[in-house]
């Protein structure tokens, strides 16, 4: 059996039923994206998946990069499945035509990257690294820099990183030690240690871009002392050529669970005191420049999470549909045949938790790339800040609930095959253990609780949360008139008016005292993820049941309708009202871990 | 930082403060088993894992056992391991003086394996399955069988297997295929393969005894027609002695994602026609003798998995204690010293949730020993068939439970370490890796759902569960006078109300229809068990109660009872009310997942 990577059926329901990314077609920028154009960039993507990615995902992961005293060597089939998503023009795709881009729509080019994520998620972390460091140089970087640098990175000579962490400091960027100095050529000259770099070294590139925060000699204490950096493996001529080595070692490689192509290094900069570093934009800002970055790239690891839920979902249903095993319980007649497993309802539920996981963080993260196009690119300013502060606000909850309950779906795919689940001859396993990484990087959850509660829920006089509420409230009004999606309008009513209640008394208890208000802000950010994706999932569930109601259909969309409506009602009668016991801890700013000592434990 | 194992404070408060275990002395058979006998057998187990076991943990993980051609090896180090459990007495331990064992208590057998299972998992496979076949062996073997193949094993020249899985059949024993045929000389001759088979080849021992299910030829259909064989890898002489290689053949090794020091095959019985089996007991009633290593089995699994929770929570812990980063919500100076991260509310949260599982978890184990040593040994027939009844109702929860809740322990210990967590330099992703398994073997989740409220929630007119309900009502008048626990016994009151009602309305609902009514049973499992570990929690935090309120503690034991008490608090605010909405779930017999159809997925 072969893993099926995204089902096309759904991302057109996604793309141009609920989320209408044809109506982009009305702005000059996008006017060539119609539906038509839309289809055939993801017949291609999905066709450089399945030919160049998928079919070294699971060899991929039994032969981790090593390092031969040069460069780090990933297997061989990777440099084919690097030319050709590059010669596809993904890695450019979002940027001008003057740059040789397509000025794609993220919502387009996202679902373009879902099958990528899909059918090797620890390769496709070297394009998804490229994409992301080169946006960071096009927004900030000179035009200099853009053409050394910039250029090479959109057409695949030359990859990205971001190098953010250092060993011993984690979510802290606060305490960063790599520090510049400035060159008389009006460089500087970087000194320090990065760890967990991902794609920091490897062979498929002429040139790695690494994208450096660090502190100018001199600057300020804490988050506002942090500059950025661009620091090559290889310094550039002025034809963007690459030239002699610069001082950026590989000290070390990392061996992860899982996203085991990518190479996880330690890199020394400055060993000997040579390290080039170009400086992006003004001192001290790099913090700001860097989170246009991150928040991207949160928003790129929430759909490699929904990704890889949906492969494991998808390969465990197929597996259900052909495994013969047991009866019903009201059969006792061993002499009948076996069913096929997906006949068992408990089996059915490891299904449809998957299915409504996986779709609802696929659907949540495309929701998010809609906002990201609308911020960037819709008519009026206003639309523009609504987009803007909507996505701020959702961030978090995209970052997370995607990659917490991708990962959930994984472990409910394993449990479907049962010892088969567990073992390497299958590849559920194997998403499994990729997928535990994204709860961590990116910032780990607790961190994004602290980011909801902390900061986007309370920002701006709470506009930002007003605005997730008044999307709620336009959406459970234009359901009232369903009459399936309706009763789930009225379910999503009762759970506004509770995040409502918990919220306003959140901010009381954190103006109060901040670290004790802020205790459960984990509890909280989860809380919220539920009332988002029952938000995700009513709009879903409204788009499947215009049509049903609209008719005309065949019996293979009626079914698949029908399964949009089935995955939402497990969402509200499952999943949603375990907020209930959520909403309680949080208003009672219950103290039992902010009370537990130290020496309890 | 190396793993520490279990905390003896926790054992001991288990065995003497919880459960008493030192009553066991007024029996003659356990009389010399006073609390310095134990606290000595401890220390033998604590010794032998942390000296041959401890060490090899993350080799035998990165070195999976491979077949050269004529049997599987495992890594060196693992001989001396198995020299070093058995000459420690710890695979006969609780047999007759008269067969070389030390009557020894299960509690304080079991308290003693869970150093093993903690120090290594992955091997400490081989003594856990050869601890349990021969148990079968003695249980329902002959003379001829017990000397022959059980005395070999209690010294460990030989070692044991379960062989119950076929390739295409995982849960569903029913339908094996696996044929014995009788020969002349009153043995029989097996033909079939099994699949899963831990342990089922390697280098450890003279000699591998196969435990294997298998149908006499004209045999009843379906469960009544199973029997039970032994199958040994080498034939015995009347001394004893291995001689001829039986027709069992290695047929393949399947890979795990962890334990991965246990060999897991394929085998293959009577490829040559010449496969000799031994017929144990009666013909067809193989599968109720194996259900009695099957229910030990389901103990054993559960305190792996515990042990497992626990030894990634000390780590996580201990790591939290020495790790700097970030600093109080409270607190904006960057120039400020970093705190250690246990002083985020977020990290003691995850601190404290494993804590609570784990030791939740070590508790309800060692609780069901203490069962299985009443239901032995009990001085009257009442006590000893209440113990029973009690422990049969309790036996799919200890295992689910347990292996559930051990696994997110782990998984929050990787979450506490952040990227370290994930990387295979720190031991605690393996952890998780190893713990994904305890969910599946020895039945999966879902069987134990069916298996508790199709089969022990309903058995004898409802004793088992009214028994269970008594200990609730025994227990909760005990804490009433408390001060602590007595406000922890009024909401296990409440929850106790509820598991009446709600067990009640899905008798009826299973009497209208029993697929329909056990559709839901895995949500029971979990609703039974929030509610069973809330009583493990109660019996917890009475015996801390009482000890705090007696006094004439050190700061050390004062810490350590405070610390029980939070766990309890923990589980009493954050796990037990989420009980209320899997209620609804079950009184209403939600239909969303039974209503979904195969076409709508």
């Amino acid at each position: 059996m072969t893993a099926e990577l995204i089902n096309r059926q759904d991302l057109e329901f996604l793309l141009f039923d609920v989320l209408d990314a044809e109506r982009l077609t009305a702005r000059d920028r996008y006017s060539d994206f119609g539906r038509e154009t839309i289809s055939s960039i993801l017949d291609t993507a999905e066709h450089v998946a399945r030919e160049y990615f998928a079919p070294y995902n699971q060899k991929g992961d039994a032969n981790e990069p090593s390092f031969d005293g040069a460069r780090v060597k990933l297997i061989p089939e990777m440099q084919p499945a690097w030319d050709a998503i590059a010669d596809a023009g993904f890695l450019a795709a979002h940027h001008d035509h003057e740059q040789g881009g397509m000025q794609m729509p993220e919502i387009v080019h996202k679902a373009a990257m879902s099958y990528f994520y899909a059918a090797n998620i620890g390769f496709a972390a070297y394009p998804f690294l490229t994409i992301g460091a080169a946006n960071l140089i096009e927004s900030f970087g000179n035009a200099d820099q853009k053409a050394r640098f910039l250029l090479p990175m959109l057409d695949g000579r030359f990859s990205g990183t971001m190098a953010l962490t250092e060993p011993g400091q984690g979510s802290a960027l606060a305490d960063i030690k790599t520090m510049a100095e400035p060159a008389a050529d009006g460089s500087y000259r970087l000194k320090g240690q990065k760890m967990f770099i991902s794609a920091g070294d490897h062979d498929l590139t002429q040139n790695i871009v690494h994208m450096v925060l660090a502190k100018i000699k001199g600057a300020p204490a804490g988050v506002k002392g942090i500059s950025l950096f661009i620091c090559p493996k290889f310094l550039v001529d002025d034809a963007g050529r690459p030239t002699t080595r610069n001082d950026v070692k590989l000290a070390g490689l990392l061996h992860k669970m899982g996203y085991r192509q990518t190479s996880s290094t330690v890199l020394s900069f400055g060993e000997e005191d040579a390290c080039v570093g170009y400086l992006i934009g003004e001192p001290h800002r790099g913090l700001e420049y860097m989170f246009q970055m991150m928040n991207e790239a949160r928003i790129g690891v929430a759909l490699g999470a929904a990704s890889l839920g949906y492969v494991g979902y998808r390969y465990s249903l197929n597996y259900a549909r052909e495994r013969p095993q047991g009866r019903s319980p009201a059969n006792k007649d061993p002499n009948s045949p076996q069913i096929m497993i997906i006949g068992h309802a408990d089996v059915r539920r490891m299904l449809l938790a998957q299915k409504t996981y996986a779709e609802g963080a696929l659907a949540l993260c495309l929701m998010a790339c809609a906002l990201v196009d609308d911020q960037n690119t819709a008519d009026d300013l206003s639309a523009r800040e609504h987009a803007g502060m909507l996505l701020d606000f959702l961030t978090p909850v995209v970052k997370t609930w995607s990659s917490e309950y991708g990962l959930k779906a994984n472990e409910l795919a394993i449990q479907v095959l049962g010892g088969s689940g567990y073992i390497r001859e299958y590849p559920v396993e194997q998403y499994y253990r990729d997928n535990r990484l994204n709860p961590i990087h990116e910032g780990a959850t607790g961190i994004h609780g602290l980011d909801l509660q902390g900061r986007k829920m309370t920002m701006k006089n709470m506009a930002l949360f007003r605005t997730f509420v008044g999307e709620l409230d336009c959406v459970i009004a234009e359901a009232a008139g369903l009459e399936v999606s309706g009763g789930f309008a009225r379910n999503l009513q009762e759970a506004r008016d509770r995040l409502e209640a918990v919220s306003l008394s959140l901010v009381a208890a954190m103006q109060q005292d901040a670290e004790r208000g802020l205790a459960n802000a984990t509890v909280y950010l989860d809380f919220v993820g539920r009332i988002v994706a029952a938000w995700v999932w009513l709009r879903q569930a409204m788009a499947a049941e215009r049509k049903l109601v609209a008719g005309g259909l065949s019996a293979d969309e009626t079914n698949f309708l029908r399964g949009k409506l089935q995955a939402a009602r497990y969402m509200y009668d499952w999943e949603l009202p375990q907020i209930v016991p959520q909403a309680k801890i949080l208003t009672d700013v219950n103290r039992v871990c902010y009370d537990m000592e130290d020496g309890w434990f």
